[in-house]
């Protein structure tokens, strides 16, 4: 195979799943930082923003539901899952002075179904204080029945897109985006491929969500970005990017038969 | 390791894993005829016993949840819950005439934590009809939140204790079990310790079944089990385990260096 004539690709990534040195597992500290950075925000955001007595958790002992779309095999999405809770705990502490009683949490794992979910499952702590449930499958459509839903978050996925755009990857169109992996921002019909894609992807995501989502209920979505006006080639990222471009290039170009073998 | 010193054993075993030769998926053709003969049974009681207007399914949308408690990898498990919804949508079309419409089904999938779900969520159908979750932990205790489920099931899971009673692995104890891998029913102490163990069990199961499932939701468990007065040795089964349990030993004396060294 030349470069250039790229076959089809997966449809879904996961996370490289177990525990091991190469595992996401032990090598999400930055993403571990991105949940950190936010804590503060999304217990303002709670205490903010999460009417409980609307929701009707005045009146009934209803359990508290939580999805973490795009969770991997943790330990990350543990951390944020718990910090929700806590959070979720001081609101109804401060809206009802503690004379009703929330029920508990029931927090939903989303990932695509080649996540590892043996490694989260037995990561889970065994004295957790909420019923959990794995949830297969993409979040660029609907995993939860209708209204069931009151807390969705989903940190540091959405820059994955469902697909890579086709013209980018058809060497006979004008969004032909030979020599770089990624959408560095420099070709105007690259940017613009890469951009619909990532308008439509975020059109399906939300409205799965809206079904999903009861009335009155919060969504958080972290997600990396950039000011207007910074390409991707500007950025410390983007830089990083095209380096590892660059040497998978080469070095596709300097062994082709590792290819021609496969 | 002499025989007769039992160590501590693991507190839940999974079924083999994965889909190879020697998994669980394709040995599990005598379990998927258990399911195969209950299914009429099921069928009949849905329509019997199954009241979905009492249950709230004329005036309100919601989901129908149904879970499989010991579903190991499938894809037993799949055929069971694909005949439940089959059944309750009889039941709805012919308790409503098609009036009211179903919003839909969501299927819990639990076993312990050490199932191989990978490789049941990678069997999942991707056209599935149903909203699906795994959710990991022992039966033997609550797993879901109360009053969410209305249909709970359980093919041929039941037998499995959540340990050993204690007695029978203790060499100084009238109930110890030497020489058997089973409760033979030959040795009255150690048929008192196992159906003592299947009492609590089973109790502890009911329990927390008792909590997740709503008021007017089903129960159907499939559970092997002997006429009153045949013992489990003279029984086919029984047979097979004490064959098995004396090659097990008589392997253990031929080459004791195997566990020494462990």
């Amino acid at each position: 195979m030349a470069i250039g004539e790229i076959k089809e690709l997966p449809k879904s990534w996961a996370m490289l799943g177990g525990d091991g040195p190469e595992s996401y597992t032990q090598n999400s500290s930055y993403q571990k930082g991105v949940v950190d950075a936010s804590m503060e925000m999304v217990d303002d955001g709670i205490m903010e923003k999460l009417d409980l007595k609307s929701l009707g958790f005045e009146s009934t002992n209803d359990t508290f539901r939580i999805a973490d779309f795009g969770c991997s095999v943790g330990p990350n999405t543990f951390f944020a899952v718990e910090n929700i809770m806590k959070a979720v705990e001081r609101k109804h502490l401060a809206q009802f002075n503690n004379s009703a009683a929330l029920s508990g949490f029931q927090v939903f794992f989303n990932d695509v179904t080649t996540n590892d979910f043996n490694t989260l499952f037995k990561a889970l702590h065994s004295n957790e204080k909420y019923f959990s449930a794995g949830v297969p499958g993409t979040f660029f459509g609907r995993l939860l029945p209708r209204s069931t839903l009151h807390f969705a978050h989903s940190s540091y996925c959405l820059h994955w897109l469902s697909k890579v755009p086709k013209e980018v990857l058809d060497s006979e169109s004008p969004a032909w985006n030979k020599g770089s992996i990624q959408c560095d921002g420099l070709k105007k019909e690259v940017t613009k491929a890469y951009s619909a894609q990532f308008q439509s992807d975020m059109n399906t995501f939300l409205k799965a969500r809206a079904q999903e989502i009861v009335g009155g209920g919060l969504m958080v979505i972290i997600t990396g970005g950039l000011p207007d006006g910074v390409l991707m080639s500007q950025a410390g990222i983007g830089m990083y990017y095209d380096l590892l471009g660059s040497c998978l290039i080469n070095s596709v170009e300097a062994k082709p038969w590792r290819l021609k073998k496969s």
